[in-house]
């Protein structure tokens, strides 16, 4: 059993508008000093699998078909072993 | 400067219907093994405090009053020196 946590982001290069709202939004707070907000998805879930490499090409193959939409985000995950 | 990351969850008691739907989804994709999923929002950014104690504070307060409802989610955050 492996822990897995997937996190999903826009790409650098796609306008992420939720960010700048929450960067506007944290200025009224009278926070000052918050820069560069990148706002993304995380995933926490439990996968079997017969050992690490087996756990993370399922992962690979999970994020590229369902949780991110690689034309716009990227991703990245870890996976820990669990017993 | 400090790089923080926020991590926002569904509180347990609070039925998540979006992990019900990816849980749902994935089964679809035939892959087997998978549970326990939990869907949350990351926010990464960058602030400027005189110490990491001013920086959590900070950070407590922006999650508290902007980032995370806390009726319904709770929130755990990072907070890494950078220069």
């Amino acid at each position: 059993m492996f822990k897995v946590r997937v996190y999903v982001n826009y790409k650098a290069s796609i306008l992420d508008p939720q960010a700048a709202v929450i960067e506007g939004a944290i200025k009224r707070l009278d926070e000052e000093g918050v820069s560069d907000i990148r706002v993304g998805k995380v995933f926490d879930f439990f996968i079997q699998a017969q050992s690490k490499e087996e756990a993370k090409e399922k992962v690979d193959y999970i994020s590229d078909n369902l949780l991110a939409n690689p034309n716009m985000e990227t991703y990245d995950f870890t996976v820990t072993e669990v017993n």
